[in-house]
C-alpha cells in the first residue's frame, strides 16, 4: 500500500483506549513501541476520546475532535476496546464501526498464528483473515414498522462491487506477501445470498483478471467455503487455510472462531487499515468481567502495534516486537491468567521489553 | 406441540432424499423406522422429489406436488440434503429454505451432544440449538442496481415480533423439557444490529411475562450471547450451553459449530417443526466429495428421525432409535470413515438395526 512508501521523520499515533480493559492494554502497545526506539521515527502520542464511558458521560460515543485529529494530524493509531451496553440505549452507535467507517478503513486484517513450543514444530493454525470493514450489515440502516402481526425490524445488507473488489485486492495482495502459492478462501452463504453474496465472490474471483495485475496472482489458489462450513472446518481441519476473504459480519464470527483456536482472544491483534490511515485494534472486547483487576493480556494489544508498523512500512521492527510477544509465550512462565498464567499486564508487559 | 396430542393410526412420512449423500442416507432412517415395528403407528412412506438435481433435469426446485402432498396427505416428512451449485444458477433457489417457509416449519431444533465412551462421563457438550427458520436474510429479498462505482447488491434482513415471540416459546419449552433450571442462552448481535436483534433479543426476554404463561418459566436462567463470542465461546467452554435461541443465519452458523465439537456433521439432527407439521433433516449437506461410495454416516437421518418422532409424541420409540445409535458409537467398532471408521453406510445401520 501507498502508506509503506511514505518518508516520516515523526510517527505520530492516535491513542483510543476507549472502554474497559482497552485502558489497561493500551498503555502496554505504547511502552513496546516506545521501547524500540530509534528503530522507528519518533513516536508522538496523541490521547483521544471514544467509547460507551464517555457517551454516558458527553452523549456522543465518538467525538469529532478524534475524527478531525486522526483525518489532520495524525499518521496511525490504536484503538483499545468498546463496551456493549446491556440494554438497547437511545442515541448510542457503536464507536469502533463509526470510526472504521469515517476514515475509511476498509480493510479488516486480522493474522492468526499459533505459537509452537517446540522449534521447527509446525503451528496449528496459521491464517489471516481479511474482513470487509464498511459495508454488510454494518452500515446499520434498520428500520422498524408495525405490522398486521406487531412489530417488524428491517437491516439492509450492503455489498458493493467497489468494496468487495478492494478487499478482494487486499486479500490478494496479503496472500502474495504470504507466498505465491498461497491459498484464498473466498467466505460467503451465496447459496442463501445469491446476489449480495454472489456480487462478494464474483468480484472477489474477478481480481486477478482486474487490468495491471499481470498474470502476478496467477500462482495463488483461489477457493470457497459456505460460512457455516467454514467455521465447521477451521475446528476440524484449520491447518489447511492460509488467507481467508469475507464479508463484514462473517468476517467478525469467523476472526472469533480462529481466535478460540489459539487458546485466547487475548493473543489476536488486527489493523483496520484503509488507503491513507491504518490503526491498530485487540480483537477482545472491553472483558467487563476482568476489568480493573489489572490481568487483561496485552499481547494482542502490542501485536497490533507490530501490525500497524508492518502497515507502515517498518517490517524489521515489527518483527521484533513478534518475536518478543513469541519468545514471552513459548517461555510459558509470565502469562495472564486467560492463558492459564497468574501474573499481571504489567509483568507480562515488562517480560516482552525485556525480550526486546 | 399440538402435533403430540393426535391420535394416529397410521403415520404417512413423506420421503425427499433430494441431493448427494441424501440419497444414501434416508434409506437408513426409513429402515430404522420400519424396525420400530409396531411401537408406533404403521408407516406409510411416501418418496418426494426436490433438489438442485431435480431442478437441472425439470427446471424447478420444490414442485408443487411434493409442497401439496406434505400439506395435504402427509403426518410428517423426512429430508436428506440439498446440493449448492457452484456458480449462480438463473432461476434455482434452495428447496430447503422454500420448503421450511411453505410448510411454516418456524423452528429448526438441533440437540447437539457428545457421547461419553464410560457410563457416567459427562458429555463434552450437551446442547440444543433451537433456531428461527423463517426469517432473517433467508427471506431472500435481494435487489442489484448500478451506482456510480459499479453493482451495488442489498438484502433485506427482517426480524418480527411474531417469529421471534413463536421462536422464544419453543425455546423456553425445549428449555423447559430439560429441567426447570435449564439455562437459555439468547444469541444475537444487538451491539450493531439494534433494532432488528433488538426486538428479537427483547421479544425472547418477554415470553416468561406473555398471558397464560403463568410463571412456569421462572426457573430459567436466561443469558445472552454476541453471535461471535458465542462461537468463541462454545470452543472455548462448550460445557456450559444448554438451550441456545438464536436468529436464523446465527442458528445456522453455531450448529455447524457445536457439529464440530461432536466430532462430525455426519452425527447432528435437526427438525423443521410448525404448528401443524414436522420434518426431521440431518445437518449434514449433501457432501459431494463422498457421493456414490456408499460411506456416508447414516446416523444423523436415524437421529432425525428419532427427533421427528418426540415431536409426534412417540418418545419411547424414538428413545430406542438414539440408544441404538448411542450404543453404536460407544462400541466404536462399526463406524463410518467420519469418524474414523472404515466402514458403510450399510453396515453402519445394520449395526443401529442389531440394537433395536
Ligand atoms: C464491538 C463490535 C462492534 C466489533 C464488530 O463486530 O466488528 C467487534 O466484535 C470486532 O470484531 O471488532
Ligand atoms: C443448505 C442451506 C440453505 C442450509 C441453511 O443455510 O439453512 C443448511 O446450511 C442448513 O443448515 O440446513
Amino acid at each position: 500500500g501507498a502508506l509503506r512508501t511514505i518518508a516520516r521523520t515523526k510517527l505520530r499515533i492516535g491513542m483510543i483506549p476507549a472502554d474497559g480493559v482497552g485502558r489497561e492494554v493500551l498503555p502496554a502497545a505504547r511502552a513496546a513501541l516506545e521501547a524500540l526506539g530509534s528503530s522507528i521515527p519518533k513516536t508522538e502520542f496523541l490521547d483521544l476520546d471514544a467509547g460507551f464511558e464517555y457517551f454516558t458521560k458527553k452523549g456522543v460515543a465518538l467525538p469529532e475532535e478524534t475524527v478531525s485529529a486522526m483525518k489532520n494530524d495524525l499518521d496511525c493509531a490504536l484503538f483499545g476496546a468498546v463496551s456493549s451496553p446491556s440494554h438497547r440505549v437511545v442515541g448510542y452507535s457503536s464507536p469502533i464501526v463509526a470510526l472504521r467507517k469515517a476514515m475509511d478503513l476498509y480493510s479488516n486484517i486480522r493474522p492468526v498464528k499459533s505459537v509452537s513450543k517446540t522449534p521447527g514444530e509446525r503451528p496449528s493454525i496459521d491464517m489471516v483473515i481479511v474482513r470487509e470493514n464498511t459495508e454488510c450489515l454494518y452500515i446499520k440502516e434498520e428500520t422498524m414498522s408495525l405490522g398486521p402481526n406487531g412489530k417488524e425490524a428491517r437491516a439492509t445488507r450492503l455489498i458493493t462491487e467497489r468494496a468487495s473488489r478492494r478487499i478482494g485486492q487486499m486479500a490478494f495482495e496479503t496472500a502474495l506477501a504470504r507466498g505465491s502459492s498461497s491459498l484464498l478462501t473466498i467466505v460467503h452463504k451465496s447459496n442463501v445470498l445469491s446476489v449480495t453474496d454472489g456480487l462478494f465472490r464474483e468480484t472477489v474471483r474477478g481480481v486477478p483478471a482486474l487490468p495491471g495485475v499481470d498474470g502476478k496472482y496467477d500462482a495463488i489458489k483461489v477457493e470457497e467455503q459456505l460460512v457455516d462450513s467454514m467455521v465447521y472446518r477451521m475446528f476440524r481441519e484449520p491447518q489447511v487455510f492460509d488467507v481467508a476473504v469475507a464479508p463484514n459480519m462473517y468476517g467478525d464470527i469467523i476472526s472469533d472462531a480462529a481466535a478460540a483456536l489459539v487458546g485466547s482472544l487475548g493473543l489476536v491483534p488486527s489493523v483496520n487499515a484503509g488507503d491513507t490511515f491504518v490503526m491498530g485494534e485487540p480483537v477482545h472486547g472491553s472483558a467487563p468481567d476482568i476489568v480493573g483487576r489489572g490481568i487483561a493480556n496485552p499481547l494482542a494489544a502490542i501485536r497490533s502495534a507490530a501490525l500497524m508498523l508492518v502497515h507502515l512500512g517498518y517490517d524489521g521492527p515489527a518483527k521484533k516486537l513478534d518475536e518478543a510477544v513469541d519468545s514471552v509465550l513459548r517461555r510459558g512462565d509470565v502469562l495472564t491468567p486467560d492463558l492459564g498464567g497468574s501474573c499481571t499486564t504489567d509483568q507480562v508487559t515488562a517480560a516482552v521489553l525485556k525480550e526486546l
